[in-house]
Protein backbone atom coordinates (compact mmCIF):
# COMPACT_ATOMS: atom_id res chain seq x y z
CA UNK A 1 0.00 0.00 0.00
CA UNK A 2 1.14 3.61 -0.42
CA UNK A 3 -0.10 6.39 1.20
CA UNK A 4 -0.78 9.22 -0.86
CA UNK A 5 -1.33 12.95 -0.24
CA UNK A 6 -3.60 15.30 -1.96
CA UNK A 7 -4.50 19.02 -2.57
CA UNK A 8 -8.18 19.87 -3.24
CA UNK A 9 -10.29 22.53 -4.01
CA UNK A 10 -13.90 22.70 -3.42
CA UNK A 11 -16.74 25.26 -3.76
CA UNK A 12 -18.24 24.84 -0.43
CA UNK A 13 -21.70 26.63 -1.63
CA UNK A 14 -23.39 22.96 -2.43
CA UNK A 15 -22.19 21.01 0.62
CA UNK A 16 -22.85 20.53 4.09
CA UNK A 17 -19.61 21.50 5.05
CA UNK A 18 -16.40 18.98 4.85
CA UNK A 19 -17.65 16.06 7.12
CA UNK A 20 -19.45 12.93 6.25
CA UNK A 21 -22.68 13.35 7.63
CA UNK A 22 -26.23 11.11 7.09
CA UNK A 23 -28.42 12.21 4.59
CA UNK A 24 -26.47 15.54 3.48
CA UNK A 25 -24.03 16.40 0.74
CA UNK A 26 -20.47 16.80 2.27
CA UNK A 27 -17.03 17.11 0.51
CA UNK A 28 -15.82 13.40 2.92
CA UNK A 29 -18.76 12.00 0.67
CA UNK A 30 -18.17 13.12 -2.30
CA UNK A 31 -13.99 11.95 -2.41
CA UNK A 32 -15.13 8.45 -0.37
CA UNK A 33 -17.57 8.09 -3.77
CA UNK A 34 -15.36 8.33 -6.08
CA UNK A 35 -12.36 6.72 -4.07
CA UNK A 36 -14.12 3.86 -3.97
CA UNK A 37 -15.24 3.62 -7.48
CA UNK A 38 -11.78 4.26 -8.67
CA UNK A 39 -10.90 1.16 -6.31
CA UNK A 40 -13.62 -1.35 -8.11
CA UNK A 41 -16.20 -1.07 -5.24
CA UNK A 42 -13.18 -1.18 -2.22
CA UNK A 43 -14.04 1.17 0.54
CA UNK A 44 -11.21 3.64 1.08
CA UNK A 45 -10.54 5.86 4.12
CA UNK A 46 -10.03 9.20 4.13
CA UNK A 47 -8.33 11.80 6.52
CA UNK A 48 -8.07 15.48 5.64
CA UNK A 49 -6.25 18.27 7.34
CA UNK A 50 -9.41 19.49 9.30
CA UNK A 51 -12.99 19.86 8.89
CA UNK A 52 -14.53 22.78 7.20
CA UNK A 53 -17.99 24.12 8.00
CA UNK A 54 -20.64 24.47 5.79
CA UNK A 55 -20.62 27.09 2.93
CA UNK A 56 -17.18 27.33 3.31
CA UNK A 57 -14.00 27.00 0.58
CA UNK A 58 -10.74 25.44 0.07
CA UNK A 59 -8.18 26.44 -2.36
CA UNK A 60 -5.83 23.90 -0.68
CA UNK A 61 -7.48 21.53 1.45
CA UNK A 62 -4.97 18.34 1.90
CA UNK A 63 -5.60 14.79 2.46
CA UNK A 64 -4.45 11.47 2.57
CA UNK A 65 -5.50 8.13 1.81
CA UNK A 66 -3.46 4.51 1.15
CA UNK A 67 -4.09 3.04 -2.40
CA UNK A 68 -2.35 -0.34 -4.16
CA UNK A 69 -2.05 1.57 -7.31
CA UNK A 70 0.79 3.38 -9.14
CA UNK A 71 0.13 6.34 -11.42
CA UNK A 72 2.10 9.35 -12.14
CA UNK A 73 0.72 12.40 -10.90
CA UNK A 74 -1.50 13.41 -14.21
CA UNK A 75 -2.87 10.29 -14.35
CA UNK A 76 -4.13 10.21 -10.61
CA UNK A 77 -5.26 13.88 -11.28
CA UNK A 78 -7.20 12.46 -13.84
CA UNK A 79 -8.81 9.79 -12.37
CA UNK A 80 -10.13 11.30 -9.53
CA UNK A 81 -11.49 14.53 -11.27
CA UNK A 82 -13.29 12.44 -13.44
CA UNK A 83 -14.89 11.01 -11.10
CA UNK A 84 -15.86 13.69 -8.64
CA UNK A 85 -18.59 16.55 -9.07
CA UNK A 86 -17.01 20.00 -10.67
CA UNK A 87 -17.42 21.21 -7.48
CA UNK A 88 -14.80 19.24 -5.88
CA UNK A 89 -11.34 19.45 -7.99
CA UNK A 90 -8.05 17.67 -7.08
CA UNK A 91 -5.01 19.85 -8.06
CA UNK A 92 -2.18 17.52 -7.32
CA UNK A 93 -1.16 14.60 -5.78
CA UNK A 94 1.72 12.79 -4.64
CA UNK A 95 3.15 9.62 -3.10
CA UNK A 96 4.16 10.70 0.83
CA UNK A 97 5.96 9.02 3.70
CA UNK A 98 4.15 5.60 4.85
CA UNK A 99 2.97 7.68 8.38
CA UNK A 100 2.04 10.50 7.18
CA UNK A 101 -0.63 12.07 8.61
CA UNK A 102 -3.19 14.78 6.47
CA UNK A 103 -4.49 16.01 10.04
CA UNK A 104 -1.94 15.24 12.96
CA UNK A 105 1.49 16.74 10.90
CA UNK A 106 0.16 19.72 9.75
CA UNK A 107 2.50 22.30 11.13
CA UNK A 108 0.15 25.40 10.45
CA UNK A 109 -2.41 27.17 7.79
CA UNK A 110 -3.23 29.78 5.87
CA UNK A 111 -7.29 31.01 5.53
CA UNK A 112 -8.38 34.04 3.35
CA UNK A 113 -11.47 35.71 3.92
CA UNK A 114 -13.26 37.91 1.21
CA UNK A 115 -15.46 40.65 1.32
CA UNK A 116 -17.38 42.82 -1.56
CA UNK A 117 -17.28 46.24 -0.88
CA UNK A 118 -19.23 46.78 -4.17
CA UNK A 119 -22.40 49.03 -3.72
CA UNK A 120 -24.27 46.28 -5.02
CA UNK A 121 -24.65 42.34 -4.56
CA UNK A 122 -22.59 40.51 -7.22
CA UNK A 123 -24.56 37.60 -8.75
CA UNK A 124 -21.65 36.25 -9.76
CA UNK A 125 -20.04 35.94 -6.28
CA UNK A 126 -23.15 36.11 -4.11
CA UNK A 127 -21.84 32.55 -2.44
CA UNK A 128 -18.12 33.54 -2.45
CA UNK A 129 -17.77 37.27 -1.22
CA UNK A 130 -19.40 38.66 2.04
CA UNK A 131 -20.64 42.12 0.87
CA UNK A 132 -20.18 45.19 2.60
CA UNK A 133 -21.21 48.05 1.14
CA UNK A 134 -20.79 50.37 3.97
CA UNK A 135 -17.25 52.26 3.95
CA UNK A 136 -14.46 50.16 5.35
CA UNK A 137 -11.33 51.74 6.85
CA UNK A 138 -8.53 49.14 6.25
CA UNK A 139 -6.20 51.03 8.18
CA UNK A 140 -7.76 50.45 11.22
CA UNK A 141 -8.59 47.22 10.61
CA UNK A 142 -4.52 45.95 10.01
CA UNK A 143 -4.12 48.28 13.31
CA UNK A 144 -6.47 46.14 15.58
CA UNK A 145 -4.63 42.89 13.67
CA UNK A 146 -1.45 43.65 15.62
CA UNK A 147 -2.80 42.40 18.94
CA UNK A 148 -3.39 38.79 17.53
CA UNK A 149 0.01 37.89 16.42
CA UNK A 150 2.05 35.84 18.64
CA UNK A 151 0.94 32.92 21.24
CA UNK A 152 -2.74 33.91 23.01
CA UNK A 153 -5.28 31.75 24.35
CA UNK A 154 -7.99 32.28 22.00
CA UNK A 155 -11.08 31.48 24.02
CA UNK A 156 -12.44 34.62 23.10
CA UNK A 157 -12.55 33.68 19.51
CA UNK A 158 -13.54 30.06 19.94
CA UNK A 159 -17.31 28.67 19.41
CA UNK A 160 -18.73 28.37 22.67
CA UNK A 161 -19.51 24.90 21.71
CA UNK A 162 -15.99 22.97 21.55
CA UNK A 163 -15.07 20.29 23.30
CA UNK A 164 -11.19 21.41 22.84
CA UNK A 165 -9.54 22.05 26.30
CA UNK A 166 -6.29 24.02 25.08
CA UNK A 167 -7.49 27.04 23.63
CA UNK A 168 -3.39 28.39 23.05
CA UNK A 169 -2.60 29.33 19.26
CA UNK A 170 -0.06 30.91 17.57
CA UNK A 171 -0.78 33.34 14.56
CA UNK A 172 1.83 34.04 12.35
CA UNK A 173 0.43 37.18 10.08
CA UNK A 174 -2.46 38.78 9.22
CA UNK A 175 -2.48 40.61 6.10
CA UNK A 176 -5.04 42.30 4.35
CA UNK A 177 -4.78 42.59 0.57
CA UNK A 178 -7.12 45.19 -1.73
CA UNK A 179 -8.42 44.04 -4.93
CA UNK A 180 -10.81 46.69 -6.84
CA UNK A 181 -14.31 46.07 -5.10
CA UNK A 182 -12.60 43.23 -3.41
CA UNK A 183 -11.45 43.28 0.57
CA UNK A 184 -9.32 40.20 1.72
CA UNK A 185 -7.59 39.29 4.92
CA UNK A 186 -4.94 36.49 5.08
CA UNK A 187 -4.15 35.10 8.21
CA UNK A 188 -1.43 32.67 9.16
CA UNK A 189 -0.93 30.54 12.09
CA UNK A 190 -0.30 26.88 14.04
CA UNK A 191 -3.76 25.96 14.02
CA UNK A 192 -7.44 27.54 14.44
CA UNK A 193 -10.44 26.91 16.24
CA UNK A 194 -13.66 26.27 15.76
CA UNK A 195 -15.12 29.45 14.03
CA UNK A 196 -11.75 31.51 15.07
CA UNK A 197 -10.83 32.80 11.73
CA UNK A 198 -14.64 33.59 11.30
CA UNK A 199 -14.59 35.28 14.54
CA UNK A 200 -11.61 37.45 14.05
CA UNK A 201 -12.69 38.98 10.51
CA UNK A 202 -16.05 39.59 12.47
CA UNK A 203 -14.22 41.46 14.94
CA UNK A 204 -11.77 43.30 12.69
CA UNK A 205 -14.66 44.08 10.32
CA UNK A 206 -16.76 45.75 13.53
CA UNK A 207 -13.63 47.77 14.16
CA UNK A 208 -13.13 48.53 10.60
CA UNK A 209 -16.66 49.86 10.48
CA UNK A 210 -15.88 52.14 13.28
CA UNK A 211 -18.11 49.95 15.72
CA UNK A 212 -15.16 48.89 17.94
CA UNK A 213 -11.27 51.05 18.64
CA UNK A 214 -8.34 49.15 17.58
CA UNK A 215 -6.98 49.54 21.02
CA UNK A 216 -9.71 46.93 22.59
CA UNK A 217 -8.35 43.91 20.79
CA UNK A 218 -6.09 43.31 23.53
CA UNK A 219 -8.71 43.58 26.06
CA UNK A 220 -10.78 41.10 23.92
CA UNK A 221 -8.34 38.39 24.05
CA UNK A 222 -7.55 39.14 27.25
CA UNK A 223 -11.04 38.28 28.42
CA UNK A 224 -11.07 34.55 27.64
CA UNK A 225 -14.44 35.07 26.88
CA UNK A 226 -16.60 34.22 23.58
CA UNK A 227 -19.02 37.30 24.06
CA UNK A 228 -16.16 40.06 24.42
CA UNK A 229 -15.78 39.30 20.88
CA UNK A 230 -17.56 40.47 17.81
CA UNK A 231 -20.15 38.60 15.37
CA UNK A 232 -18.87 35.63 13.50
CA UNK A 233 -18.46 36.43 10.00
CA UNK A 234 -20.44 34.70 7.42
CA UNK A 235 -19.43 31.05 6.41
CA UNK A 236 -19.28 31.70 2.11
CA UNK A 237 -16.11 34.21 2.99
CA UNK A 238 -13.79 31.61 4.06
CA UNK A 239 -10.97 29.84 2.41
CA UNK A 240 -9.05 27.12 3.22
CA UNK A 241 -5.58 28.20 1.27
CA UNK A 242 -3.22 25.93 2.41
CA UNK A 243 -1.66 23.62 4.75
CA UNK A 244 2.45 23.46 6.18
CA UNK A 245 3.90 20.38 6.95
CA UNK B 1 -48.15 55.67 -15.04
CA UNK B 2 -44.21 56.15 -15.54
CA UNK B 3 -42.44 53.62 -17.83
CA UNK B 4 -39.04 52.19 -16.20
CA UNK B 5 -36.19 50.98 -17.97
CA UNK B 6 -33.70 48.44 -15.38
CA UNK B 7 -30.45 47.06 -15.98
CA UNK B 8 -30.38 43.98 -14.44
CA UNK B 9 -27.86 41.10 -13.69
CA UNK B 10 -28.47 37.80 -13.04
CA UNK B 11 -26.60 34.38 -13.01
CA UNK B 12 -28.16 32.55 -15.23
CA UNK B 13 -26.79 28.95 -13.39
CA UNK B 14 -30.10 28.64 -11.18
CA UNK B 15 -32.59 29.54 -13.79
CA UNK B 16 -34.18 27.41 -16.20
CA UNK B 17 -33.87 30.51 -18.76
CA UNK B 18 -35.09 34.37 -18.40
CA UNK B 19 -38.61 33.44 -19.65
CA UNK B 20 -41.94 32.46 -17.39
CA UNK B 21 -42.55 28.72 -17.59
CA UNK B 22 -45.07 26.59 -15.59
CA UNK B 23 -43.20 24.69 -13.04
CA UNK B 24 -39.69 25.89 -12.90
CA UNK B 25 -37.89 28.75 -11.70
CA UNK B 26 -37.15 31.70 -14.14
CA UNK B 27 -35.88 35.22 -14.50
CA UNK B 28 -38.98 36.47 -15.11
CA UNK B 29 -40.98 35.15 -12.43
CA UNK B 30 -38.80 36.23 -10.17
CA UNK B 31 -38.82 39.67 -11.72
CA UNK B 32 -43.01 39.63 -11.57
CA UNK B 33 -42.49 38.41 -8.07
CA UNK B 34 -40.69 41.32 -6.89
CA UNK B 35 -42.60 43.87 -8.96
CA UNK B 36 -45.95 42.28 -7.47
CA UNK B 37 -44.88 42.55 -3.73
CA UNK B 38 -43.49 46.05 -4.42
CA UNK B 39 -46.61 47.37 -6.30
CA UNK B 40 -48.35 45.71 -2.98
CA UNK B 41 -49.79 42.68 -4.74
CA UNK B 42 -50.84 44.02 -8.52
CA UNK B 43 -49.17 42.21 -11.01
CA UNK B 44 -46.61 44.34 -12.71
CA UNK B 45 -45.95 43.72 -16.74
CA UNK B 46 -41.80 42.94 -17.80
CA UNK B 47 -40.45 42.83 -20.95
CA UNK B 48 -37.03 41.97 -21.46
CA UNK B 49 -34.55 42.78 -24.55
CA UNK B 50 -35.10 39.33 -25.65
CA UNK B 51 -35.02 36.06 -23.78
CA UNK B 52 -31.93 34.20 -22.71
CA UNK B 53 -31.77 30.44 -22.28
CA UNK B 54 -31.28 27.83 -19.65
CA UNK B 55 -27.61 28.51 -17.96
CA UNK B 56 -27.49 31.65 -19.84
CA UNK B 57 -26.27 34.90 -17.59
CA UNK B 58 -26.46 38.49 -18.03
CA UNK B 59 -24.49 41.81 -16.84
CA UNK B 60 -26.66 43.68 -18.61
CA UNK B 61 -29.98 42.47 -19.64
CA UNK B 62 -32.65 45.60 -20.13
CA UNK B 63 -36.13 45.59 -19.07
CA UNK B 64 -39.12 47.90 -18.88
CA UNK B 65 -42.35 48.04 -16.76
CA UNK B 66 -45.27 50.80 -15.82
CA UNK B 67 -45.93 51.78 -12.26
CA UNK B 68 -47.65 54.69 -10.51
CA UNK B 69 -44.46 55.18 -8.14
CA UNK B 70 -41.53 57.82 -8.07
CA UNK B 71 -38.60 57.02 -6.60
CA UNK B 72 -35.46 58.19 -6.93
CA UNK B 73 -33.05 56.27 -8.52
CA UNK B 74 -31.32 54.57 -5.54
CA UNK B 75 -34.60 53.94 -3.90
CA UNK B 76 -35.89 51.92 -6.80
CA UNK B 77 -32.72 49.88 -7.15
CA UNK B 78 -33.18 48.77 -3.56
CA UNK B 79 -36.76 49.06 -3.51
CA UNK B 80 -36.57 46.14 -5.68
CA UNK B 81 -32.98 44.16 -4.98
CA UNK B 82 -34.21 43.57 -1.06
CA UNK B 83 -37.07 41.47 -3.06
CA UNK B 84 -35.03 39.76 -5.60
CA UNK B 85 -33.25 36.82 -4.75
CA UNK B 86 -29.46 37.28 -4.69
CA UNK B 87 -28.71 35.60 -8.10
CA UNK B 88 -31.04 38.64 -9.91
CA UNK B 89 -29.92 42.05 -9.03
CA UNK B 90 -31.07 45.45 -10.52
CA UNK B 91 -27.95 47.85 -11.41
CA UNK B 92 -29.28 50.69 -12.60
CA UNK B 93 -33.02 52.08 -13.10
CA UNK B 94 -34.69 55.07 -14.78
CA UNK B 95 -37.91 56.32 -16.13
CA UNK B 96 -38.07 56.61 -19.85
CA UNK B 97 -40.18 57.66 -22.69
CA UNK B 98 -43.80 56.35 -21.98
CA UNK B 99 -43.45 54.52 -25.74
CA UNK B 100 -39.83 53.17 -24.92
CA UNK B 101 -40.09 49.39 -25.10
CA UNK B 102 -36.92 47.14 -24.18
CA UNK B 103 -37.53 44.26 -26.93
CA UNK B 104 -38.30 46.56 -30.36
CA UNK B 105 -36.38 49.61 -30.10
CA UNK B 106 -33.65 47.44 -29.08
CA UNK B 107 -30.55 48.61 -32.01
CA UNK B 108 -28.11 45.77 -31.01
CA UNK B 109 -26.42 43.70 -28.80
CA UNK B 110 -23.35 43.07 -27.20
CA UNK B 111 -22.84 39.39 -26.25
CA UNK B 112 -19.55 37.79 -24.53
CA UNK B 113 -18.53 34.17 -24.32
CA UNK B 114 -15.53 33.06 -21.43
CA UNK B 115 -13.71 29.83 -21.79
CA UNK B 116 -11.41 28.48 -19.43
CA UNK B 117 -8.17 27.71 -20.57
CA UNK B 118 -6.60 26.23 -17.41
CA UNK B 119 -5.86 22.66 -16.91
CA UNK B 120 -8.22 21.84 -14.69
CA UNK B 121 -11.61 22.73 -13.54
CA UNK B 122 -11.90 25.64 -11.50
CA UNK B 123 -14.66 24.51 -8.90
CA UNK B 124 -15.55 28.19 -8.61
CA UNK B 125 -16.47 29.05 -11.94
CA UNK B 126 -17.16 25.73 -13.16
CA UNK B 127 -21.13 27.69 -14.09
CA UNK B 128 -19.27 30.56 -15.40
CA UNK B 129 -16.51 29.34 -17.70
CA UNK B 130 -16.58 26.91 -20.31
CA UNK B 131 -13.49 24.42 -19.74
CA UNK B 132 -11.27 23.77 -22.44
CA UNK B 133 -7.52 22.67 -21.09
CA UNK B 134 -6.81 21.83 -25.05
CA UNK B 135 -4.09 23.97 -26.38
CA UNK B 136 -6.31 26.96 -28.19
CA UNK B 137 -5.31 29.14 -31.17
CA UNK B 138 -6.52 32.45 -31.08
CA UNK B 139 -4.83 34.10 -33.72
CA UNK B 140 -6.92 31.48 -36.18
CA UNK B 141 -10.29 32.00 -34.19
CA UNK B 142 -9.28 36.06 -35.01
CA UNK B 143 -9.11 34.99 -38.83
CA UNK B 144 -11.91 32.84 -38.89
CA UNK B 145 -14.37 35.89 -37.54
CA UNK B 146 -13.48 38.11 -40.09
CA UNK B 147 -15.90 35.94 -42.01
CA UNK B 148 -18.89 36.94 -39.88
CA UNK B 149 -18.50 40.64 -40.07
CA UNK B 150 -21.15 42.67 -42.13
CA UNK B 151 -24.91 41.90 -43.46
CA UNK B 152 -25.44 38.20 -43.80
CA UNK B 153 -28.35 35.79 -43.72
CA UNK B 154 -27.42 33.57 -40.59
CA UNK B 155 -29.46 30.26 -41.37
CA UNK B 156 -26.01 28.18 -40.89
CA UNK B 157 -25.95 29.75 -37.16
CA UNK B 158 -29.31 29.50 -35.79
CA UNK B 159 -30.85 26.60 -34.09
CA UNK B 160 -33.33 24.98 -36.53
CA UNK B 161 -36.19 24.82 -34.21
CA UNK B 162 -36.95 28.37 -34.95
CA UNK B 163 -39.98 30.44 -36.36
CA UNK B 164 -38.09 33.21 -37.44
CA UNK B 165 -38.35 33.62 -41.05
CA UNK B 166 -35.50 36.62 -42.06
CA UNK B 167 -32.35 35.40 -41.05
CA UNK B 168 -30.12 38.37 -42.06
CA UNK B 169 -28.08 39.93 -39.19
CA UNK B 170 -25.50 42.19 -39.25
CA UNK B 171 -22.13 41.79 -37.01
CA UNK B 172 -20.19 44.99 -36.28
CA UNK B 173 -17.01 43.53 -34.57
CA UNK B 174 -15.78 39.92 -32.93
CA UNK B 175 -13.31 40.59 -30.51
CA UNK B 176 -11.23 38.32 -28.61
CA UNK B 177 -9.67 38.93 -25.22
CA UNK B 178 -7.10 36.97 -22.92
CA UNK B 179 -7.55 37.41 -19.43
CA UNK B 180 -4.83 35.16 -18.02
CA UNK B 181 -6.34 31.60 -18.21
CA UNK B 182 -9.52 33.00 -19.74
CA UNK B 183 -10.55 33.66 -23.35
CA UNK B 184 -13.30 35.98 -24.17
CA UNK B 185 -14.71 36.19 -27.19
CA UNK B 186 -17.27 39.45 -27.37
CA UNK B 187 -19.64 39.78 -30.31
CA UNK B 188 -21.54 43.01 -30.89
CA UNK B 189 -24.50 43.02 -33.44
CA UNK B 190 -27.22 44.35 -34.59
CA UNK B 191 -29.86 41.34 -33.59
CA UNK B 192 -29.36 37.93 -33.18
CA UNK B 193 -30.94 34.70 -34.12
CA UNK B 194 -31.51 31.70 -31.49
CA UNK B 195 -28.67 30.45 -30.58
CA UNK B 196 -26.58 32.23 -33.27
CA UNK B 197 -23.99 33.31 -30.46
CA UNK B 198 -23.31 29.80 -29.30
CA UNK B 199 -22.97 28.07 -32.46
CA UNK B 200 -20.67 31.02 -33.99
CA UNK B 201 -18.80 30.48 -30.63
CA UNK B 202 -18.53 26.95 -30.86
CA UNK B 203 -17.58 26.98 -35.00
CA UNK B 204 -14.75 29.54 -33.71
CA UNK B 205 -13.25 27.20 -31.35
CA UNK B 206 -13.11 24.16 -33.82
CA UNK B 207 -11.25 26.47 -35.71
CA UNK B 208 -9.28 27.25 -32.72
CA UNK B 209 -8.80 23.55 -31.95
CA UNK B 210 -7.65 23.32 -35.66
CA UNK B 211 -10.29 20.90 -36.76
CA UNK B 212 -11.66 23.24 -39.30
CA UNK B 213 -9.87 26.02 -41.34
CA UNK B 214 -10.46 29.75 -41.07
CA UNK B 215 -10.79 30.14 -45.18
CA UNK B 216 -13.85 27.33 -44.39
CA UNK B 217 -15.98 29.89 -42.90
CA UNK B 218 -17.40 31.88 -45.88
CA UNK B 219 -18.81 28.90 -47.09
CA UNK B 220 -20.08 27.82 -44.22
CA UNK B 221 -22.34 31.31 -43.70
CA UNK B 222 -22.83 31.15 -47.71
CA UNK B 223 -24.29 27.21 -47.58
CA UNK B 224 -27.31 28.74 -44.91
CA UNK B 225 -27.51 25.18 -43.47
CA UNK B 226 -27.14 24.51 -39.57
CA UNK B 227 -25.33 21.12 -41.13
CA UNK B 228 -22.50 23.34 -41.84
CA UNK B 229 -21.78 24.73 -38.50
CA UNK B 230 -19.74 23.57 -35.67
CA UNK B 231 -21.32 22.89 -32.36
CA UNK B 232 -23.72 25.14 -30.10
CA UNK B 233 -21.35 25.78 -27.43
CA UNK B 234 -22.43 25.32 -23.58
CA UNK B 235 -24.68 27.93 -22.72
CA UNK B 236 -23.07 28.49 -19.15
CA UNK B 237 -19.94 30.23 -21.12
CA UNK B 238 -22.47 32.97 -22.40
CA UNK B 239 -23.11 36.38 -20.72
CA UNK B 240 -25.51 38.92 -22.49
CA UNK B 241 -23.64 42.25 -21.91
CA UNK B 242 -25.47 45.33 -23.23
CA UNK B 243 -28.74 46.14 -25.44
CA UNK B 244 -27.90 49.10 -27.14
CA UNK B 245 -31.02 51.50 -27.92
Amino acid sequence: MKRMKATIAYDGSGFAGYQIQLKTRTVQLELLRALKELHKGEPVEVVASGRTDSGVHATGQVIHFDTPFSMPTDSWVRALNVRLPQDIQVYNIEQADADFHARYHAKGKIYRYKWNRGKLINPFSRNHLVHVPQQIDVGRMEKAAQAFIGTHDFSSFCAANTNVVDKVRTIWRIDFEEHGEELHMVIEGSGFLYNMVRIIAGTLLEVGLNRREPEELADIIAACDRDAAGKTAAAHGLYLEKVHY
